[in-house]
């Protein structure tokens, strides 16, 4: 599988979260650091970064999502934007290199495998899909 | 907006649940009877039910799933194909009428208000839409 099949990801964060914390009105939220230190990070080049408000598991921020082509999404949640900015860089490298988006289960980072809010089927959901 | 102009929306079923429960192998599964239960309601016409694969939220099934076309798509868990059908029923009529699927949150079933699992944005996320 070459690069050039893969079909591009986004990976969205919540921009919204406050990870259950009094924060200032004019401070910048966790969400907010999430994202700017998911700009900065070395991504592949097809995998975008975008913001997006409330994912609703505000108990358990700050979130993300993964989602791209026919892959299956996922939503993670309990994420720390200064401690595991390199865990979602590592995770949503191995998912767009994933051509179905499935990450054998060990080769997930270990965090991902413990805080998986939802995981999403692709829109064009295969008829067998349940079978 | 009449009903001509809003776009169709996908009720998917998680037919793997087990609810927590110990499940014979040749028994069908909670999930599996919810799907059939969902079959059976009386939907609009262009809801369609479909069954799907785990959720990985079995902690919280059973789980439903609502999108379609622009709408925000909602994950809905702990619930219970014995009683509680017709909650999903009211709460999928109501989302599909939502051209944009934002049912006021007072006019959602409170079983939806309190056991939201992840909202998840439109593949065509509008630019501004973290602003």
């Amino acid at each position: 599988m070459t690069e050039t099949t893969l079909e591009p990801v986004e990976l969205l964060v919540c921009t919204t979260c406050k990870m259950g914390r009094a924060i200032e009105d004019d401070a910048l939220r966790p969400g907010n650091l999430l994202y700017e230190a998911m700009l900065k990070e070395d991504l592949p080049a097809h995998v975008t970064v975008r913001p997006t408000q409330c994912f609703t598991n505000c108990q358990g921020g700050c979130n993300i999502m993964m989602r791209g082509g026919n892959r299956y999404a996922y939503v993670y949640g309990n994420l720390d934007p200064e401690t595991q900015v390199e865990i979602i860089t590592d995770g949503v490298t191995r998912y767009y290199n994933a051509a179905d988006g499935f990450v054998p289960w060990r080769e997930r980072p270990e965090h991902f495998r413990k805080n998986c809010v939802a995981r999403i089927p692709p829109l064009n959901l295969p008829e067998d899909a349940a079978q």
